[in-house]
């Protein structure tokens, strides 16, 4: 990281998380988001969704809310647009219970393109009878105001599941989200995106493709029902390269199991887990068509994006506290050692031990021991290291009678790190959780009032 | 449950846990846990087993402590001996890191028989280097005080993992165990395999096997790290019944799966655990060797006894405040069914929503969507009851809009049944949880302290 350039508000960012940025050292973070890339513009705005039908004395007050100044009000709808069509790819929940969003945007990526976003927050559009139609109904109503062709658009929701999709806020709000957007806006669509979020979460990075400046920039929620698998959460990315739709779609799914796919907050997968990577060519590089030294630089600006958004979001989990990365190595193959990575992040009596700071290193070798995997535990070794300090604690499966003193001084930070080397290959994997909290569960008791 | 009598002490416990029992008719309830049937004594003692090595002023405390009446320190040592052999079978977690007992018992049981029973609680004894050598210790220190063979004993332990297991507390608490064994020594037993359980959990049925009044009773201890597959938590079960090793072990092997199999607290999957069946055939009816009318008998005493252990323990799991029973049918197997169950009530978002009394019924159809089996989500049925009342959330995968004061009615009770029909096949399963709560958090945080 010695020599890498960062962006000054993305460095801001980093520090109210307590976390470190993960770099590929040939870029450089650059602030802007999803509007680093030349050619987009985003916005956002509060168009007034609830999630729920509401009654006369709550349909005032949500009336009176309206009337308030709109700096009061949070952002509940986004949009995004390049001032050409971009080459598109994106990945989707496994959920069988998808949102109906989700489907409408496969439907028109399946040429490889697209040229607008619109997003909201609130209410996740899944589980209800009209929701494919009110979904179709969103898209339009934003391709229309930006002048495109619906076919164009990526339509997302997160929010409440199964509560009827109130469209008229969307309509009224649309107008003016359109006649905001600048290449400035990722601020106000960033905002609009989050629903438990208790930062906005985004990225971008600068690198050099063919002697032309090239950027990759990316917007994520969280914070919630997070356990993504073959999908990502909620996350949009844009850049100005030129590549084809074939290889934006090879660089999101070579990149997204070794980043977004390694992320688990609860354990639960949303039904609305998206990633979108679109590239609008406004660079000037010539396009990338295979796999080249080009596509690899591009891949790498991608990782270093997605990877910083991974972490970004488990750090951001709901309540947490702390980030913790799992380093499995030693492992003989990606998959197992991913599979024991993502089994010790999950597990919730060794999330709340990492919230209670407490150096319970039994459950990491329990979670180690029913992961759904085969390798002989009693080979492992365990490290346990923060900016506090680096521990052994335990040896070929036993643990060690470590210092708890420095146990706890390592465990007192904010960004922890579990090292485990299962001594049986060569392969590894990295997965990000966070602690377990009090707070979780507060956020989660009534997620809906 | 009209005419099932149930013992005093048994309607105590459950009244005290806010749950109702689940009986197959044919049984009565009768008190007495694992001393209910002829021939089977048992005791508790404290023998002050710490989880950790203890400093200087932790020893004063200590031994402060042990210098305290008996009644201020909990036991952590029980003992339980059958007048004569019993015939015996148990399953054992499938986790790959397992607790140096279940080795020693494993090896015990091979010939289908055993005696007696040692179990402490605070220290797991695993990930242990000198672990098995202790538990062999353990057994052989416990046999030789009852005058039987070390290879009839049953040895476990439950508590820390990883902290060296000290053998001089149980060396020096075996002799006053044993000699305050007593036909009536349940009480004392079950508060001894007790770790951050609130409630001592027993049950024992009475029923008639050729004529002769049979007893089948057990304890068991929770209450976090508990979601047990192809095993059990801690459960010791016995019973007077005169049946084969054989047939224990089938009786065993088909209950679990329906009972301990389908509880989940928190989705951790202990080391240590294990559930063991003995019966010493003192009822005197004549033995059973096969699957006749007598073994169908003791099959349906078995499972009442385990179904309500099961629910007992996912009533009393860490820091819960709700037993939630899932029960899913329509669906084409009983696999899918258990699967569709357990993945609901292994959602923390959902058991967060139960805590808070959110009808937050979105969660339901998430967990369903996630879950490992192949099923049409347009198709399914949601209800949710308890005594406060019976409502109809979902229909055909779509969220009703129903009545949000009912669903509060429903949710505030202590005992809730999640109903869901998938509509596509005959096949149905039960799985039982709880909520998710600050105190789970507050446990876990700290659990080594």
């Amino acid at each position: 990281m010695e020599n890498v350039i960062i962006g000054e508000k993305t460095q801001e960012l980093i520090d109210s998380l307590g976390i470190e940025l993960v770099s590929s050292e040939i870029n450089n973070f650059v602030d802007g988001g999803v509007c680093a890339a030349k050619g987009w513009k985003a916005n956002g705005v509060h168009c007034g969704l609830a999630h729920k039908a509401l009654t006369d004395t709550e349909e005032k007050s949500q009336a009176a809310n309206n009337a308030l100044p709109s700096a009061n009000k949070k952002n509940d709808l986004a949009m995004i647009m390049s001032d050409k069509r971009a080459a598109a790819a994106a990945v989707y929940t496994t959920n069988k219970v998808k949102g109906a969003p989700l489907t409408v945007t496969k439907e028109n990526l399946a040429d490889g393109y697209a040229q607008g976003v619109i997003v909201n927050s609130v209410n996740a559009n899944t589980c209800n009878a009209d929701g494919i139609e009110k979904a179709k109904k969103m898209a339009e109503l934003a391709a229309n105001a930006m002048g495109i062709s619906p076919a164009d658009m990526v339509v997302a929701s997160t929010g409440v599941i199964g509560q009827v999709f109130p469209i008229e806020p969307i309509e009224k709000g649309i107008p003016g989200l359109y006649s905001g957007l600048s290449y400035t806006g990722n601020d106000e669509a960033v905002k609009a995106i989050m629903t438990t979020d208790t930062k906005p979460k985004e990225i971008a990075v600068e690198c050099e493709i063919g002697g032309k400046i090239c950027r990759v920039g990316g917007m994520l929620k969280g914070s919630g029902m997070i356990h993504p698998n073959m999908a990502t959460t909620l996350t949009f990315i844009t850049s100005d390269a030129a590549i084809s739709p074939e290889m934006v779609k090879k660089a999101l799914c070579d990149n997204v199991q070794y980043t977004l796919n390694c992320v688990s907050v609860d354990g639960d997968m949303s039904t609305n887990d998206m990633c979108v990577v679109m590239a609008n060519g406004c660079a000037g590089n010539s396009e990338i068509t295979e796999e080249n030294d080009d596509y690899g630089i591009f891949c790498e600006a991608l990782w270093t994006v997605m990877v910083n958004l991974a972490r970004m979001m488990a750090r951001d989990g709901e309540g947490a506290t702390k980030l913790i990365e799992c380093n499995v190595k030693g492992a003989d193959s990606f998959e197992t050692a991913k599979t024991a990575a993502k089994s010790v992040i999950m597990s919730s009596l060794f999330k709340a031990a990492m919230y209670g700071e407490d150096a319970n290193c039994g459950r990491i070798m329990c979670a180690l021991g029913y992961a759904d995997a085969e390798y002989d535990v009693n080979k492992i070794d365990i490290d346990i290291a923060s900016k506090g300090g680096y521990l052994n604690v335990c040896r070929q499966g036993s643990l060690l009678d470590f210092d708890e003193v420095l146990a706890k001084k390592i465990l007192v930070e904010t960004d922890i790190t579990i090292i485990i080397n299962l001594n049986q290959g060569d392969n590894g994997a990295m997965a990000w959780g966070c602690d377990l909290t009090y707070d979780y569960v507060k956020i989660n008791g009534d997620y809906r009032s």
